[in-house]
């Protein structure tokens, strides 16, 4: 039965529910049903601790027993998913020679201010109590780019990996997972080496930590700054209107191109021809034939910097052919990414799973999405930051990219405070979603129904066939965890046959170590498989007591 | 050579030298040296910048460049080594069968308030930006309780470890250590069980521990509050000096008998004699022998607390013979522990090398250490806090216990603001003292120089003995990747012989495979052990293109 304090956390949750739908203006008997399990979760109440139900449920509680706006706990069983995971994509970071850092949650607020341009705001700020002023970090991008700034002596070459949480104070559209405290997960390459050997480590690294994953098919879509900047310039966009011309482009795997050039024209007074001029070469995707093919093109290859990203791009596609990993990439001229700091390569990682719905024109009526709400944010001013554009918002699940990324030579610049060489530290790198690939990981788990809810590994449940035996229980545990061998008991000196049982089946324990006073005389021990395929009434070995171990860890695998 | 912005940071860094020489009246000359290192470092910066060297080396920089105060960045070497820390910890956690859950960093302030006592004051707030008022966390023992009366029901037992980073606004004495962001990491049993069995299990849980981590001899001194409070009834202090004259004893690691005597006697006006007959008692160390004795006490067992406390004595080191772990234990009458929240047994490891220096009577004019203010501080109002006596001050290094827990039955009833049973959820822990083993086991590292540095675990380096060979460099770091093998190579086409095994030197990579031309043609590549009993100029190993991931694996000790 629910405690009082259960009672008042729900009767918080459902009030949040009845006000979502009546802001929603949900249909009237939608909202009725809502409001009579509120009701009845507030006479619950008031049945435990006698007090009336009131209309605000805050009489019977001391206080508020919830945790902040936007932020959550993470459950036992959440957390056994979420450390697999991490664990599986920092094994392939560590395959790969990359180190690690940790940076302060919080940082000097002048060292994030003028980062992030409109989504400052989004900052959340420690209170001034004296001494210096701070803010919660809003990415590891800034932090990552501060450390190397103070440290890039002793690190010219560096290739780390961060997973941390950040905070942002988004107004959380917390019916689609929002958060306002939730994980990034970045991997970066930093200094001076021969060009395109990060960049395609970058990529194959993407292909090995999402086949290791097993989220289903993903294809990792890739484009060239350089080829974009060339491809606007030899259309006849002015230098003035690239970066807002390259944000409407970027909205293309939300937008149909009908759309798309109405922005152009219409809202950001792109000449007609010029946006058609555009419209035939963003619909072009492929492989390498496609530089080739853009190669022989000579309207463009009159273009510097298109050249030098078509060269780029062909001595990428020679590596990724030797990593073995050309078929996991599609060159797609419509990707754009929102970020100003790319100069080089860019790229973004989509799933089946994880795809967008298929393009629809928004009525004028309708409401943006988050998504396009932000996008139309970056229009105006695009941020100063990898994983704020709507493809790579961690935050919201079930729309857009997995893991996304590209090269920025500039930005560490920015924080040295230096011109020229000396402050410059080319990066290239990529962004996992990690919260939106949990999310599609742990929907697949219940799918499959065989590991979700699952919070542990216990691999030996020691029980007891009968009289307690307490003791000689605590002995056998003592063993197992001296040999590495996961294992509980009950804490109890006589515990019941059934409640042992029922542990094990609700853990899914593969091995019952059975203790039974017959078999303790005799000096052996039974051991019951209970899951796979020896389970079974007829499939009980019975063993000398000092061959239980080597027994078990041979089954366990680990000899 | 140093950046501009390097040369700023080590000027703030040096700055704070300074200030702090000076504010300890440090000696004149001593003083002067360390303000002729920042002058210099200003001259340096000044020639890069060509800005005159002013009196705050302000001027050049656009904005400071640090963590803020009591924050560090962990550089990768130092995360190498706290992660193989946290990760030997956890896998015996998950040995025992324990969940982890995390909370979030910041909680509404009124969880947090009223919980630390005087130390509240210590507690970051959060801005207020709108909406509700947060503070960042100061343990993870009241998020831990708020978690459970949230969500008792669905664990009524649970065994969970959390490791997470927790925050404190103190004055940090940076020279020793004290940061105002650090790790904890504590292991708790919440729920009903029969009695002393999960309490057995910390300990020696704890035992297994520090054992892994090889920090050296360590004694858990352990004690019982039940015990404590018989014994103090029986020499005669009145109920309300209970606490106060628990706390005085509980300094006994740190000040000799007779200044504690003084402290009970002419501060908290305890009666001399009854204070004798406290001292007669609290000398008293032992094994299962001492429960014994004291059980023979006729004076003790006419109280009914302390008897409670021998029985769960006597029962406990009846479990702790079965888990092999009495004679790491030590029974210790003088362990008071300052937290209030205890009701059962408490406990604390100390190891030869944490141990504090030997205690001393301070002069009057001496300026109190921390831990003494701190001490001072619980003295008059013991706060609810599991970390924050000065014992378990994750932050202070050097001095005091690795690692300090005990049982505390009603600390998750103040959460669920119930009375009785159905609020009442026992608990027991033990926390570790995290920063503190990372010290010393980094001094450890370092004293023994075979891995202090070191910040990944590269197994394999790919280098070329002619003309670059780049794509067979990467061929085989691909294959080596899909083997998970760890394998770096240059992002150099041609990369220079000595330049590679600058590489394999620095890093302590064991294997080097050496590509070469007259190799390739005949299909063979060459291997040489770098690190350990193989190296050496003949030990080089020819081997079939083919054969190389095999011979790595079985020389990896994967097969």
């Amino acid at each position: 039965m629910a405690t009082a304090a259960e009672l008042n956390a729900r009767i918080v949750e459902q009030g949040n529910v009845v006000r979502k739908l009546k802001a929603d203006k949900a249909a009237a008997e939608d909202i009725q049903k809502e409001v009579l399990s509120l009701k009845e979760l507030k006479d619950a109440l008031a049945k435990i601790t006698g007090a009336p139900s009131d209309a605000k449920g805050k009489k019977a509680a001391k206080f508020t027993l919830k945790t902040a706006k936007g932020t959550k706990d993470w459950h036992p069983s959440d957390m056994y998913l979420r450390q697999r995971i991490f664990r599986k994509i920092t094994d392939i970071f560590e395959l790969h020679g990359a180190v690690t850092i940790d940076t302060p949650v919080f940082e000097l607020k002048e060292i994030l201010s003028g980062k992030y341009g409109e989504d400052s705001k989004l900052i959340y700020d420690l209170q001034d109590q004296g001494g210096e002023l701070c803010s919660l970090r809003y990415d590891l991008t800034v932090p990552f780019a501060r450390f190397l700034a103070m440290n890039g002596s002793q690190y010219p070459n560096i290739k780390r990996y961060h997973i941390a949480k950040v905070y942002r104070r988004d107004q959380p559209a917390m019916s689609k997972g929002r958060m306002r405290e939730f994980y990034q997960c970045d991997f970066d390459i930093a200094g001076v080496y021969d060009p395109m050997l990060p960049d395609a480590e970058c990529l194959s690294l993407t292909c090995e930590i999402l086949e290791a994953l097993e989220i289903g098919d993903f294809t990792i879509k890739l484009n060239h700054r350089k080829i974009l900047d060339g491809l606007f310039a030899v259309c006849g966009v002015p230098e003035d209107k690239i970066r807002t011309i390259s944000s409407a482009v970027d909205k293309l795997d939300k937008l149909p191109w009908a759309d798309v050039r109405k922005e152009m024209t219409e809202e950001k007074g792109l000449d007609g021809e010029v946006a058609d001029r555009i419209g035939e070469y963003v619909k072009l995707k492929g492989g390498p034939e496609l530089v080739d093919q853009l190669k022989q093109d000579a309207r463009l290859t009159a273009n510097k910097s298109a050249v030098e990203g078509l060269d780029d791009m062909a001595l990428l596609y020679k590596y990724l052919d030797i990593y073995g990993c050309v078929n996991r990439i599609s060159f797609d001229l419509s990707l754009a990414r929102g970020l100003d700091y790319y100069t080089g390569v860019i790229y973004e990682a989509v799933t089946e799973a994880s795809a967008p719905p298929a393009p629809v024109a928004p009525s004028p009526e309708a409401v943006p999405t988050p998504a396009q709400k932000k996008a139309d944010v970056k229009g105006k001013k695009p941020a100063l930051n990898a994983d704020e554009d709507a493809e790579l918002d961690e935050s919201t699940v079930g729309v857009g990219s997995v893991a996304a990324g590209g090269r920025y030579d500039e930005l560490v610049g920015m924080f040295s405070g230096e011109k020229g060489a000396a402050g410059k530290i080319p990066c290239v790198g990529i962004s996992f979603g990690v919260e939106r690939l949990f999310s599609l990981l742990l929907k697949k788990a219940q799918e499959q129904g065989d590991q979700a809810g699952r919070a542990k590994a216990t691999e030996v449940y020691v029980m007891s066939l009968g009289d307690g035996l307490l003791e000689e229980r605590m002995k056998v545990a003592k063993e197992l965890w001296s040999a590495g061998i996961k294992a509980e008991f009950m804490y109890k000196a006589k515990p019941k046959l059934p409640k042992q049982f029922e542990v094990i089946d609700k853990e899914r324990i593969p091995y019952a170590v059975q203790v039974s006073p017959g078999e303790l005389a005799k000096g052996t021990i039974r051991v019951k498989p209970q899951v796979g395929k020896e389970q079974g009434a007829g499939n009980d070995v019975e063993m000398k007591r000092e061959e239980l171990v080597p027994w078990l860890l041979e089954k366990l695998g680990r000899k």
